[in-house]
């Protein structure tokens, strides 16, 4: 975690290069004292996020039938012109990059400092929510009407931003938006093919410039801070009755393969006592995952979600089955424990079973703390709204993890109905769409005082 | 278990109509004494099961490389042929069944009495080995042979037979020449397709005559006896050093289904004590069935074999997953007894896991007891050639199975290396073909006792 000391050296050191006439001693440039905060237009921004459902909806449904709004497709971009337009409704002209996102700007009170940027995105999965993404995307567009209605300035710009294919529905997560802006993409990316689709094709299709993907990146410091607002996608907030969950980090993902190989043998002639039986290993090997990882205090998951057996058939003793493995926790040296506790379980269990366990690494996606001073502003934030609030990390991916890189950053969480989401059956309340997007506006002012 | 006496009530019965002068006190007829028995010629058993792997060997390859005789294919049809030449250099004239099935006769001392059946199978699984129903068939031609030899003539005729089909890769047990022999056939299963192939055109291929398919079935009775020498398959004679296997009956198979259903849910943000994971309780279920079996004395197997996850993804959390139970015993109330274990545990583990496990009926295969007087003229013939012996059942279907529909049947099993079966690696020593080959020859003559 950053101290505020760091994060005001970082910010300052990043900035210096511009000449920038930064004090982050000062408190506030323009702005209304937290009793005379704005609010956002809870009623539009419910009928925006109901008017953008119908891009992507299934033939014939209503709102509840969810969305199918997979990046890249027509649906996407009849969502991003819906989106584009409200932009220009409120006064700022959308933008595509060449990744394809879309980034809006207002003015702030000294043209000299660097943005505070936020947002997310609108695509989804196939057969996703109306929420995941399009909360945060939306709400942005509504916090800079709030600011236009009551006449606030910020010291520093804002810039809201939606960003492209973050569900990595297509060419996966290599092609989210905000990992090209962070600075991972190569020239030869662009001509990746997916399903016949050429990635550099379908980056044009939405508007980006596949020949310049190269001016896409961002540098280090080029935003003031990063804020986006999001559903939480698991239960808690709403089991607990917290309305706000302020971002910790988003976790480090690791997944691994097991293989574990016994012998393939008739189920009719071989006793019990001679087999060499790989779905029994590999049986005691899932419930071993599931005990290594709730054995220790704390929130970290782990789940094996894709397992396949050879030959697979009833009459024959499995041979081989291959399994994943996959962890997700904030703290390195936690999943560093567990695979170890891992590994040392699946050596016991070869042994009783007398068949061989593989482990290997499949992937690491690596987590980004939140900055200290964004999640002390966010909290804030809550406090001025009145809103109950805890820390928590999140467990799943988000662009915010990229624009982490960047700047500081922070994240708002707001309840999900029976923490269901990629679902049509995706839910988060008026009420909570509303406090969240009056959070993110009063943590955008909070960041503007950092 | 049948007495000896029920024996003697049941075919004595079976034969009445016939007007049979069967007198089953009478112990011999032409037959030579114990010490006199005949014995097989070991060299050429071991080059006819050398020269039938021919038909079907992988190209370039040899002996040990296996065969792929799929019944009704080309390979199939190449070794029934080869077979039917030695039957026919042996001085019996092979006749083909409308099933398909290759029968033939060496006449008896008395022509009014129903033949002393024995013999097994050529069709191999995909890539299996060179013993399995092989030795069998061409024991049975080594037997009648001996018999010419040393002038042997039984007091009943004796047939010898290759049936059609046993291992059922094409079209299931269901078109088993043995099965349609026993009576379980109709016209229009004739009609049946399967791979493009129907099955009133393969069972000509082979010389069947599927418009006669009525005519394959034998009446109960028909037979003295069957007899069938196979290899164990299971590896218990090799490791306990015991040269022949008698037979005490073929196991019942039942198959079940179980569907476990939990909740599909985001393997990141679903905290661990909130999940309902199809997957882990699959995976209590799979080894509470191995406790189920292994929790009761005696040789019962019982095997998940076939497991699949739904949807298998590595970040998402099993919602469905499908399996197979396997049992198979002898007896019937044991079996009750361990799938009602399963489903007592199934229920609990349902409960602790909050998901729902449904336990259905998908196939049973009743068992079939070897006759009590076989299997002692089995243990007679072991005895003669100072063999040891012991009962045990068989693990594995059988054609034998269906032919203890039609009168006494016994089994004669010898080791299997390793206990591999239905493998390339399938192997029996050569003096373990010779020995099971010189028992059958002494069990015919037990049972021609009978």
């Amino acid at each position: 975690m950053q101290t505020r000391r760091e994060f005001l050296a970082a910010t300052a050191g990043a900035l210096a290069g511009a000449g920038s006439a930064f004090d982050p001693r000062r408190s506030t440039f323009d702005v209304p004292q937290i009793g005379a905060l704005p609010r956002v237009d809870a009623a539009a921004l419910r009928s925006r996020i109901e008017a953008l459902s119908v891009h992507g909806r299934p033939a014939g449904g209503t709102f509840a039938s969810g969305v199918s709004r997979v990046a890249f497709t027509d649906a996407d971009v009849a969502g991003r012109n819906y989106v584009m337009g409200l932009m220009r409704g409120a006064g700022i002209e959308p933008r595509i990059d060449p990744a394809g996102n879309i980034f809006a700007r207002r003015a702030g009170g000294d043209a000299s400092l660097p943005p505070i940027l936020f947002g997310s995105h609108i695509d989804s999965v196939p057969s996703g929510g109306n929420f995941d993404g399009d909360l945060g995307s939306l709400a942005a567009i509504s916090v800079v009407e709030a600011f236009d209605r009551a006449g606030t300035r910020t010291r520093h710009p804002i810039e809201i931003v939606v960003w492209s294919s973050e569900e990595g529905v297509a060419f996966g997560r290599g092609l989210a938006g905000s990992r090209i802006v962070a600075g991972d993409v190569k020239v030869e990316d662009m001509d990746a093919v997916w399903n016949g689709l050429r990635r550099g094709d379908v980056v044009r299709k939405i508007g980006g410039d596949p020949g310049r993907i190269l001016d896409a990146p961002r540098k280090k410091g080029a935003h003031h801070a990063y804020l986006e607002l999001h559903i939480e996608q698991g239960g808690t907030l709403e089991r607990d009755r917290v309305a706000v969950g302020v971002v910790e980090g988003i976790v480090t993902i690791e997944r691994y393969t097991a293989t574990i190989t016994g012998f393939a043998n008739h189920a009719g002639t071989t006793p019990m006592a001679d087999r060499q039986d790989a779905l029994i290993a590999a049986s005691q090997l899932t419930i071993a995952v599931n005990e290594a990882v709730r054995a220790r205090p704390g929130r970290q998951v782990g789940t094996v979600g894709q397992l396949n057996v050879e030959p697979n058939a009833p009459n024959v003793i499995p041979a081989v089955v291959r399994m994943t493995i996959e962890l997700r926790d904030m703290a390195d040296d936690k999943l560093r424990a567990i695979i170890a506790d891992i590994r040392a379980r699946a050596a016991a269990i070869a042994t009783a079973t007398k068949t061989t366990i593989e482990i290997a690494d499949l992937s690491r996606n690596q987590g980004a703390p939140a900055s200290e001073d964004v999640q002390r502003a966010i909290e804030r934030a809550a406090d001025a709204r009145g809103l109950s609030k805890r820390r928590q990390p999140s467990f799943a991916g988000h662009d915010a993890q990229m624009m982490a890189q960047l700047s500081p950053m922070g994240m708002i969480f707001v309840p999900s109905v029976a923490g269901i989401s990629h679902s049509p059956k995706e839910l988060t309340s008026w009420q909570d769409c509303a406090n969240g997007a009056d959070v993110l506006l009063a943590a955008v002012i909070e960041a503007d005082r950092l």
